[in-house]
């Protein structure tokens, strides 16, 4: 699908940015490119230039890939177009009206430089010189396509701080492996068999692999953030990384327990998800050598979003539109976890409500018709509208949080993805 | 059994040491002691004394936990003797001519004091706040009486360096958190169902468990070595723990590859057992501040030494008495390893034996007769003979790096250890 390829961004500075996935279909997206949105892109060896075919004479236009960020070209108006690419295939593509415009898109145009570099990085401190396996499982999911969130705000929050390298690179790298890392040990204690839409490592491999290739990433990533040779920065990683593994653990033991309140439920959700957010941005601001105030600004930030981006994903999972969601609805209850819209109608129920959640999530005896009862039971106690609320709460705090620091165009991007976090449930 | 509970060494100094594994057997011990050894072991609230029955007048004596080390007391003759406790009971115990005396416990009991605050710092980093599924599964593991070398290595070297604390005791932690999250991956990796004579983790709770806990102890490990401000410690730490994850990846895919060399398999060694020896030693070495030239041969130490005692381990795997290693014959040749003597063999094979190998190993196919044909062919080709004189190599060099040492008296239990690790085959 064309649309996955190509991402259209006009922002504040008037810049036109094409984002692209991989360079091997640059070719189609090129002429996708010119036919919805008039612009001439021209392939020339590896290289990619794009020409904006229009009146914004001063305009710049930028091709970066939103996965492998590959490559970078500015080109001004009146560089050759180059026709030959223009004989294009009559594809479907979408129109440019239906081209969704993401926050994170911008992030990435506007961090394109740096996070060419951090691709560079990960690439070389993912290879092994003895075990293959290694950049194998790890290339997998790599360049399954992940948005890189988290390595972005790393190096947002440096840009944001006037930092100017080279460690935020390193960082930024840092977050992404121990990203990587816990997703391959999720993947294992979860039995997932996707992940982003392609086979987990651990069906296409093994458990054994996923293990020990995600201690690899974990290793490295460890080496990388030494070479910052920041004590704090380490302090802080280290404190994150403690706080994934107890947030996973107790995930895991508070599964099917139907006493799990909303502080143990938070808990878990700055383990598996608020942690390394908070660290990503903290780090970034310590790096720049940034004040106490700011670095504890930043660090609020990445807390709520990433609060914020659980709550939305659990109440998705019960609330969603399975297209839009890219699983399916219900996936949560069927693994008996205990997510905020839930507990929220736990503490609400009645007898016979309590008798049914005993069943389902305590015994987990679950048969058909289960998952439509207990959504009914979670919109008869307000409970999806209460935890809906709780998230976009969760954003107001990252704005809020965002809003403490100097005035900065990432500070507006970073501001906005707090909104299109809770974009899809608002 | 008694032999368990206590050992009697008698070192350099005329030191009378007891080691004993729980301080709830104390009085039957105290028994044991007094009868075998003319020793008087007092009993005193949580307390025990030891009051050598003798005429060295001199002598102190020690009582170590050599697991748990809580209790080190020094008393010198004169002090009151105790009889209640000497009418014990009619006891079955071994002679003191058959006690054995192990090079580790001789360190164990000159390291007491610094062990007793490494085991208070591992209870008190095991803990969790959130998550009591933590310290439940690591206390099964830390606490199933491992010999706990690695740490003791990185207080011998920091001891032998002259170095007075107390980032010593962190480091030893750190490279005790650091094996306890390998053992306790490495069980889900190989489908492990015992370890050290007990369930392992994997099978009381789930391959869950142990993968999160494991990656929560190496957290743990990475905030304390954090700790100690060091950042050449922390670059010593982060190569080896990518080491070793490197190894065990690279042992999973040269497990049934009939190519695997002699280079290959000491990478995988390296990895799996001598990078975190080394890395033990360079530490306590580091720590101290000690010179470039005597800190290599720390290393040099520990790497000889962890070379020496995984080739050991797979020579006895074939070779050894069952009673003896504490597990089954050809546990590795049935598991299709690739270890030292079947690369020996592997490539004097001729064609027949080739055939046998492939089957065997390579395409996993084992008949009953089929590990006694293999043993054979390790015996017609020296591979055996051959693999002992490796692993004696190596605890040559050993030898030969500490030697390089100033003149300590660890320097002499580590020497002791060197022979110890291989005296099994010699």
């Amino acid at each position: 699908m064309w649309e996955f390829n190509f991402v259209f961004r006009q922002n504040a500075q008037d810049t036109f940015i094409v984002t692209r996935r991989h360079h091997h279909t640059a070719r189609q997206n090129a002429y996708g490119a010119f036919k919805h949105a008039h612009i001439y892109v021209q392939l020339k060896d590896r290289y990619t230039r794009i020409i904006k075919d229009g009146s914004h004479e001063s305009r710049e236009c930028y091709v970066i890939g939103s996965h492998q960020f590959l490559h970078k070209n500015r080109v001004k108006r009146g560089a050759p177009e180059c026709t030959d690419i223009l004989q294009g295939r009559n594809e479907s593509v979408m129109s440019l009206d239906e081209i969704s415009i993401k926050p994170h898109d911008a992030l990435a145009a506007y961090l394109a430089a740096d996070m060419e570099a951090v691709n560079v990085l990960i690439r070389e401190r993912m290879a092994s010189e003895h075990a293959p396996r290694i950049p194998e499982v790890t290339a997998h999911l790599v360049e399954a396509g992940g948005k890189r969130l988290r390595p972005m705000l790393t190096l947002a929050a440096a840009h944001l701080c006037g930092y100017d390298g080279p460690y935020h690179v390193h960082l930024a790298a840092t977050v992404e492996f121990i990203h990587t890392a816990t997703l391959l040990h999720d993947d294992v204690v979860d039995e997932s068999g996707q992940r982003r839409g392609r086979p987990t490592a651990n069906l296409l491999w093994d458990n054994k692999s996923s293990v020990l290739v995600g201690d690899y990433l974990f290793s490295r990533s460890f080496q990388l953030m030494v070479e910052t040779g920041s004590l704090r920065v380490l302090d802080i990683l280290a404190n994150a990384s403690a706080t994934i593994a107890e947030g996973e653990v107790l995930q895991l033991t508070a599964s099917q327990d139907l006493a799990t309140t909303e502080a143990i439920y938070l808990q878990v959700v700055r383990g598996k998800t608020a942690a390394l957010f908070s660290a990503a941005t903290e780090v970034g601001g310590v790096i720049a050598g940034e004040d106490d105030a700011q670095v504890q600004a930043l660090f609020d930030y990445g807390d709520a979003l990433g609060i914020a981006f659980q709550i939305v994903d659990d109440l998705l999972d019960v609330s969603g539109d399975p297209n839009a969601i890219g699983k399916n609805v219900g996936d949560d209850f069927r693994e008996k976890k205990l997510t905020l819209p839930l507990i929220k109608a736990i503490a609400k129920a009645d007898a016979e409500e309590r008798a049914f959640w005993v069943r389902t999530i305590e015994k987990g005896r679950q048969e058909n018709g289960d998952l439509e009862h207990a959504i009914a039971l979670l919109h008869k106690h307000g409970a999806l509208e209460d935890t809906r609320l709780e998230a976009l709460a969760w954003a107001d705090k990252a704005v809020a949080a965002i809003d403490q620091l100097p005035e900065h165009p990432v500070r507006d991007m970073l501001r906005e993805i707090a909104g299109y976090v809770v974009a899809r449930i608002n």
